[in-house]
Parts: structure tokens; C-alpha cells; sequence
């Protein structure tokens, strides 16, 4: 689906670079899956594994630019840097505008950025994030769901599995847009850009343009997919459909997003005065997007909280900063990181009553390994300083504090649009001056790496020696 | 000083109730003083005194604000009982205007009702917090200070020395600010709400209104002082006066204060226009007033963002949460929890490079207690949660985002003004729905008994056998 896409694009616009880079994002992803199949004897050094893992994350935007100063001679290289890494990082913010008249090749060439983007990200999930044990994501190490589980195949096979499966279910997605009512390209382009909740589209007004229910809950489902850890589809496929319904993190997670949906559509109907239907579907696609860190819109949702208070609003400010499940497309803190985080709090508040109890904190029935708490707490400490810090720097370009606050949030947590007039579901980010680009392209990078595999770079300690 | 003040109202108000409240405030400041002088001796059980901690901070407002009914009869009870809870808590939010005009009783009270929770609270931080454990407060318990450093006086003189001690800091307060031109009424309520960085002030343009460089900055004075733990200047009049500057929550709250009164400054001036002199006493009385959590304002400082860019909004806006000193008369999460933060942050950075190296967190040079990391990290989370939380419930009572946000960070960091038009610095919470008000009652309650003392009567297992 992609490659003869991607052929139609070249003869179009036959130009020799974008063979390059795409063949530079491919040798990425293979050079992924390689370390997946042998993760097991690799020997190279902690530190290389870092450092590679954030310059190839910094280059490979550097490359995918290129396309956008091929179709446009106008556009700056940081306002192609900027829409490459929020391609890449699946972010999403965008500095375009007209896409409803840009060339196919250009907007393919987007959801193409975003798809790949998703994929990287969950192989890493599964291979090198948990070998760096950043955040707590050691524990997604594989062999500790082999020793357990049995069902998941050994690592060599694992990564052809998760790419079958994600190829399958943007497969999926597609064709029920174009069933839909879809053109094959907006079809193509929503699909890739809704299972990587990347939230790319081809029209300005995202997928509000398309006026169609049926379009809403499609993209709604492929949402929900795409923050789904994707090792569970693995193990559905493969014999284990119980696998999907037995994992707590997916159970708070649907759970989390049946509260707030509901929640809000109650708002928008009982205040907004909307019919039962429409508060769902405007409820369930904005605020699904929003904690996924997809970020389309179907509606300016900052502006409901004029018509019906904010309520709604702060729901939703505060689901961006939670986002999907480990393992999957989405980015945030994350949901297991609030289970954890909750678990420590909780006991807690038990060692108030007993000071000398003694409470072992759990996670899906297991007790939590050691370091693991400490690291998802230092984590959330570090996302919250992160948020704070890069609100401040932006808030030094000369952006107003709402853009500065929620710009940082929305890059850092890798959703895409921010909050009110200029950066908003509505706006966009071309109007930003250059600096406040280059340091979202930095947050974007930070919040996709789960932020220490780019800060331990800055401990004078990981360069001596 | 107060005493005499305190008849002058009353004979001006013969009213039996203001004998009844002041009796009652002074029997609780009178039973804190029992608790201290007995912690080593006394018996009762864990649940006692969290129970009796809350009710009687739930109690007392609802004593102290019979005044404020008496004084208008056309105040509503929850009025009333908004404005005493935030004198007590020391947060200074206010539902009054037209205070230029009020009668010097009903404005002296309101200054007595934050001394007194001033004195509160810094006993409290001493006596009670410690032994409840609550979010590592347990860091601070008097012994451990005790036995290391051999100058703090046995707990049955130290809290005679507290009270001496903070009735001499309102003192010199008072008469600077007469000096500075203050009338005495002026004067008096200044100098206790500013050592009890409460923030109620005898203007409804707040500090602003004396427009004197003077007043401005020995209010900073005395608000740096009322952030710094009382404890030091005990270890000070006795005879180690470089215990405050090796204290390193001392050094690391001045540290942040200075950075944060330069960055501000630099902006006043270089984006602001204004003189190095005005910028410098702009920034440092309005960051002071916001970081301390005094709520003074000379300044609309969230108007600066429209004029210089968000930076210095943004940097205001977190500096509210991270407030003064434990055991100071300040609220929010206080410098040790960051200073405790960070050095887990660093220390995950550290495992990062060597997964198998043992790291012991060190706070002030020791080692940190056992489960004081974990509290501090539970507490920092519960923070963040209980400010969501509350800002979801207060946007559905109706009010706007930036108002629901903003009032529950204030309310919950014992602040004072929120952000935005309707609860910012030039504005009130009278417009705000009476639910609102007892939401961010219970707020502020929360923010300054620590949240746990509060949550943990949540608890089921509280409440069983
Ligand atoms: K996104
Ligand atoms: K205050």
C-alpha cells in the first residue's frame, strides 16, 4: 500500500532524495529489527546504546525535511525540521497550512513520517527501552513475558509479528474509511497517521472536514488500538485472545477513558445542549484523542469550556499529560505509571495508620521489581520539571503563557495541538518564532524517548571515562 | 499588641461572640503548646490525633467566622466561613472589597485569624506533622535535631521560644512598617500577615496601594523571613547564628528566590521599560509574594505576560507550588520534597549509566531515612492529582478553566489570588458559586495540613475497628 504510493509520489516528482530518506527511515527500522532478533547477545556498551539511540532520533528528522523544502522553496529548514520530528515523534503539531490543496505526494509523505514513527517506536518499546530500564520500562522486558506466559515467540520472531500485526490493523483502519466514504489517499494518510496516534491529517480542519459519523467512530476505534501495548495483539493472534482483557493496564485504561468520555459527553449534553448521540461522538473522538496523543479535532474543544464551563477542559488538559499505554503508539506519562504511582500512594497511606507495616507494592499481581518504583516516581518528578522548564524557556521567545504552558505540555507529552488561539486545535504553529520551534523539536524528542534516554546525556559523568 | 487591639474592637463591637472565638483560638494555640511540651510522654493512638487535627482545623473557621457575619449582616455563612478559613490557613484568597473602608476591627481580625494559624502551623510542623509521618515531615521531628546538634532547648521551652520568637519578627515587622509611613492599624495587620505569609492586607489594591519603595521591600524582608524555619532562629537567639546559613532548604530556597527575582527583573527591564531599580522591586516583591505563598500583589503580575511575553507568567505560575521551607509559616510543597526530588532524579540518572552500583540519597549531608524518599515522591504525586481533581470539580460548579486551574492551585499551595480576571491579583472570589467556595475550602484545608493528614480519613480501613 505504501511502496506503490510512495512510487506514485516519485514519478510525480522525481526526485532522487526522497529514495534516500526513504531508504534511510527503512534501514532505520531494520536496523531496529536487528537488534530485536539479537538483543539477547548483544554486547555493545550501555552508554552507545544511548547515545545512538537519541542521534539517530535527532538525524533522521534532519533527512525527512528534505521533502517538505523539495515541495515547497518557500519554507524555512527549521519549519521542515520541525514538521519532520513532529512526524517522526508522532506528535503531530503542524507550522502547515492548506493542506487541502498540497500534493498528494506531501501529505502521503506525512502519514508516511507519523506510520513509520509508530512503528520505531514500538519495536524500541519491546527492545531498547526496557534494556535502558528508563522510567520503570524494564519492566517490559520481554523474557520477563516469555518466562511467564509462554505464548510470546521467541524475540526473533516477535518483531515480524509486531509488524505484520501493525501493518494488518492500518490495513484494517483504511479500508473501513474508504468504506466510509474516504478518498484511497485521505483514507491512506488517516489510517497510518490513526494507528501511530500521530493525528496528521490532510485537511486543516483535521477530521472535522469529513462531517461523518461513521468516519468519528472508525478513527475513535483505530485510536484506541494505536495506545494499546501492541505485544498483546501478538499474543491474541497467536492463541491467547484472553491476553487483550486480562492486562491491567489495559483494563485502566479503557476504564479511564470510559470515565472521562462520559463525563464529558454528560457536560455537552446537559450544558451544551447537544442530543445523546452527538455528545458521545464529539465527547468520545475529541477526548480519545486528546489522552492517546493523537490530537485531531473534530471541534475547537478549548472553546467548550465558554459554552459550558471548564470542566471539560481541565478533563482534558489533564489527560494529555496520561496518554496511552507502554508498548504502544501513544506517548505521556502513561497509564502503568499511574498504576504504579498509585500503588505507592496508596500504601502510603496505610503506613500512616501502621508505621511499622510492612507493604509490598503490586502490578498486575506481581509485586513490583525493585528500582522500579523509584524510577516511574523520578520519572513523573522529571516530566513534570521537564513540562515546567521548557513552558519557561518558550515563555522567553516571547510566546504568551497559555501558548508557552501548553505548547511545552502538548510536545513534550506528544499530542499536537496546544491550548488557545495560536497553537490551538484551530491554529497552528507556523506563526512561532524560530527558537520556540527548535525547542519544541527538542520536547517532542524528550516526551517520545521517555525523557532520561536524552538527559542522561547531559550527566557529566556519562562522558568521562 | 494584639491584646490591646483586641479590646479596642471589642469595646467598639460589644460582642461577647469575639470573646468566645479569640478564647477558642487561643485554647487551641494553648492545647498545641500542651501537645509539644508532652510529645515524648503522650499516649494517644495514631487515628486520634489525624482526626483530631482535621476536625479541629474544620471546626475552628467555623468559630472565627462569626466576626465577619456580625460585622455585615448581609454576608451569607459561607462567605463568612471562606474568609476564616483562608485567614487560618494562611492562604489570604478573600470574598471582601471595599476593605479601605471596613471597619479596623473586622480588618484587624482577619490579620489576627492568619498570625494565629501562622503560630499554628509552625508548631504544628514540629509537634504534630512529624509524629503523623505525614508526606517525610517525619525528617523534621525535634529529637533528631536534638541529638545531633545538642543546642535546641528540650521541647517544653521550645515552643515558649517559637511563640517569643515570632511575636519579636512581627514586632520589628510592625514598627519598620511604621516607620515606612504605616498608620498603626496599617502597620499591624502588615506585619502579621506577612510573617504568617498570609497576605491579608487593609487595601483592595494590596500592598500596591502605599506605593512605597520602603513598605515593598520590608515586606520582602519579612517575607523571607516568615518562609525560613522558625526552628533556625531558635538555634540563632541561642547562640549558633550560623545554623541559618547552613542550612541547606535555607540555601536552596534563596538560591531559587534570587534566580527567580533576576530572571523577572531582567525581563521588567529589558522587555518592560522600566528603571534596573523598579524592575528589581517589582520582581522581587511580587515573585517573593507568589513563591512564599503570601498572595501580596504591587502589580497585576499575570498582566506581565501580555506585555513582556509568558516567561515571567510561567515562571510565577511554578513557583507557586514550590512555596518556602517546612516548618516555616509557608505553604505548598516546600523546598526539602524538591531538594529530595532531585536528588532521586539524579541518582536514577546515575543507575541509568550503572544498573548495578548502589546509590544512598543524601539530604543536608545524611543519608535520607528510610521511607522519607517514598513519601516525599507520594506526596509530590498526590499534589499534582489533588490540583487536577479539585480543578475538575470546580469547572463543574461552572467557572472558566483558567479560573477552575489556577483557583485550585492556589487554594490547595495556600497561595492566595488565582490567575485570570474573575480570581486574579485585581480580583475576588465573592462572584465565585457558594459550592466553589467550600471546594476551595476544603482546598486549602487539604494544601496546609500536608494532604495526607486529610486523605488518610478517606481511608476504609481508617474508620474499621
Ligand atoms: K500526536
Ligand atoms: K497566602
Amino acid at each position: 500500500m505504501i511502496i506503490p504510493a510512495l512510487v506514485d509520489y516519485v514519478y510525480a516528482n522525481p526526485d532522487w532524495l526522497v529514495f534516500v530518506i526513504a531508504a534511510a527511515l527503512t534501514l532505520f527500522i531494520g536496523v531496529l529489527l536487528v537488534l530485536a532478533n539479537r538483543s539477547a547477545q548483544l554486547k555493545f556498551s550501555l552508554r552507545q546504546a544511548f547515545l545512538m539511540t537519541t542521534l539517530s532520533w535527532i538525524i533522521l528528522p534532519g533527512f525527512a525535511a528534505m521533502p517538505f523544502m523539495l515541495a515547497d522553496p518557500n519554507i524555512s529548514y527549521t519549519d521542515a525540521y520541525f514538521e519532520a520530528m513532529s512526524g517522526i515523534t508522532t506528535t503531530g503539531s503542524t507550522v502547515m497550512s492548506g493542506l487541502d490543496l498540497m500534493p498528494p505526494g506531501l501529505l502521503l509523505w506525512r502519514g508516511v513520517l507519523q506510520w513509520l514513527g509508530g512503528l520505531g517506536i514500538i519495536i524500541m518499546a519491546l527492545t531498547i527501552l526496557p534494556m535502558l530500564r528508563v522510567g520503570g520500562m524494564q519492566m517490559f522486558k520481554v523474557e520477563a513475558f516469555e518466562t511467564q506466559e509462554k505464548v510470546v515467540p521467541r524475540a526473533a520472531s516477535l518483531a515480524s509479528w509486531l509488524v505484520t500485526i501493525y501493518v494488518a490493523l492500518t490495513l484494517i483502519c483504511g479500508l473501513s474509511l474508504v468504506w466510509a466514504g474516504m478518498s484511497p489517499l485521505d483514507a491512506t494518510v488517516h489510517a497510518m497517521t490513526t494507528i501511530a496516534t500521530g493525528g496528521y491529517s490532510t485537511k486543516d480542519a483535521s477530521v472535522g472536514f469529513f462531517r461523518s459519523a461513521a468516519v468519528d467512530w472508525i478513527i475513535v476505534v483505530g485510536m484506541i488500538v494505536g495506545a494499546i501495548p501492541f505485544l498483546l495483539f501478538v499474543q491474541v493472534v497467536r492463541g491467547r485472545p484472553l491476553a487483550l482483557f486480562r492486562d491491567t493496564q489495559v483494563h485502566w485504561f479503557l476504564g479511564t477513558v470510559l470515565f472521562a468520555v462520559l463525563v464529558v459527553a454528560w457536560w455537552l449534553w446537559d450544558e451544551g445542549g447537544m442530543s445523546v448521540l452527538d455528545a458521545l461522538r464529539y465527547a468520545a473522538f475529541n477526548t480519545i484523542s486528546v489522552m492517546t496523543g493523537t490530537g485531531y479535532a473534530t471541534a475547537d474543544y478549548w472553546q467548550w469550556g465558554g459554552v459550558v464551563g471548564g470542566a471539560p477542559v481541565a478533563v482534558l488538559f489533564c489527560l494529555m499529560f496520561v496518554g496511552g499505554c507502554a508498548g504502544s503508539t501513544s506517548c505521556g506519562i502513561k497509564v502503568f505509571r499511574f498504576q504504579i504511582l498509585g500503588a505507592m500512594a496508596a500504601i502510603q497511606l496505610r503506613r500512616l495508620l501502621q508505621p511499622h507495616g510492612v507493604f509490598i507494592p503490586h502490578y498486575n499481581k506481581k509485586p513490583i521489581q525493585e528500582g522500579v518504583a523509584e524510577a516511574v516516581m523520578a520519572f513523573f518528578f522529571m516530566y513534570a520539571l521537564s513540562v515546567a522548564f521548557l513552558a519557561m524557556l518558550l515563555g522567553m521567545t516571547g510566546l504568551d503563557h497559555v501558548t508557552a504552558i501548553s505548547g511545552s505540555a502538548t510536545a513534550i507529552s506528544n499530542v499536537g495541538p496546544g491550548l488557545g488561539d495560536v497553537i490551538g486545535p484551530a491554529g497552528n504553529f507556523s506563526t512561532l518564532p524560530d527558537t520556540a520551534k527548535w525547542l519544541l523539536s527538542a520536547g517532542m524528542l524528550m516526551g517520545r524517548l521517555e525523557l532520561f534516554t536524552v538527559l542522561v546525556l547531559f550527566v557529566p559523568r556519562f562522558w568521562r571515562d
